[in-house]
């Protein structure tokens, strides 16, 4: 049980993506790091989906996460809307699993309980909690601080399977 | 003008992305080669990304193609199915912008009016129309079929755009 997990959790948008690292040994997490990757709204498409490659990879390279949390979203606008997150969160997916990270995948209700506690809340409520949980971190934009949250969401739930399985083993 | 341009159409979808190749000299169109390119719906999402992400890498690293064409597609049923599709078509534009090529985009009607003349059509009419284009043409799919299509459109555009510039330079 005294193995730190380095996670990292990501918030895909075609304009910005948020991501944030976490450290989680025990019951305790620890902020790493955050930010934001955007893509240039005035290039075409494809190129618009390497910089968001491009951007995730160079963090993956150089924070060397274990295991990778993508949100579960869904739009209720329009299909091109969903269309253009999609596109996005395929990059945001690939990434992490071309290093050969495992994916984990959440709904929001279950990134918001595992953040405040209860499965609804708004955004002020998330990044509040955030702050509680890790005192030290910072976030650039709305989209880092709930790429945080994910992968706070990660921390708590990739552990409750190992304490699962302790309890079974012992 | 006596240039060979080797042009890759890709239909994409998580379950099945189909990939054409032709080739494109002056007003001639070559077959090359189709396929398609499969991911496991068994396995995770990530997982299913990277099989196309590595099928599709394959595809060009072999065929070495010099532009790309993708088709512009809208899913009018739910949004979790113009998601999934979302997250496929991210993955088919990012690999060849990846390996530098440009990625040109056309609407479905589009491709319609470059295969049959007329910018609506069923799939049957498009299938029958690529093997009178390129009588050699084989597919194994229709996702095979309409890729190719995708590629005959943008022989044909690109051509156009070629004359427009000749006949300014004229």
């Amino acid at each position: 049980m005294g193995e730190t997990i380095r996670i990292i959790g990501i918030d895909p948008g075609l304009r910005r993506t948020g991501w944030g690292i976490v450290e989680s040994l025990g019951n305790s997490l620890r902020f790493v790091a955050s930010g934001t990757v955007r893509s240039d709204d005035k290039a075409a498409l494809a190129t618009r989906l390497c910089q968001l490659h491009d951007g995730l990879a160079e963090i993956l390279h150089t924070a060397m996460p274990h295991e990778a949390a993508v949100e579960q979203t869904f739009v209720n606008k329009d299909a091109a809307a969903t269309l253009k997150l999609g596109q996005a969160r395929g990059i945001a997916m690939l990434v992490p699993a071309l290093a050969g990270l495992v994916v984990a995948e959440y709904a929001p209700n279950a990134v918001k309980k595992a953040v405040i506690g209860v499965g609804h809340g708004d955004k002020k409520q998330i990044h509040m909690m955030v702050k509680v949980l890790m005192p030290k971190a910072t976030f650039d934009t709305d989209d880092a601080a709930d790429a945080l949250a994910i992968a706070i969401c990660h921390a708590h739930h990739r552990q409750s399977v190992v304490y699962r399985m302790a309890a079974l083993a012992g």
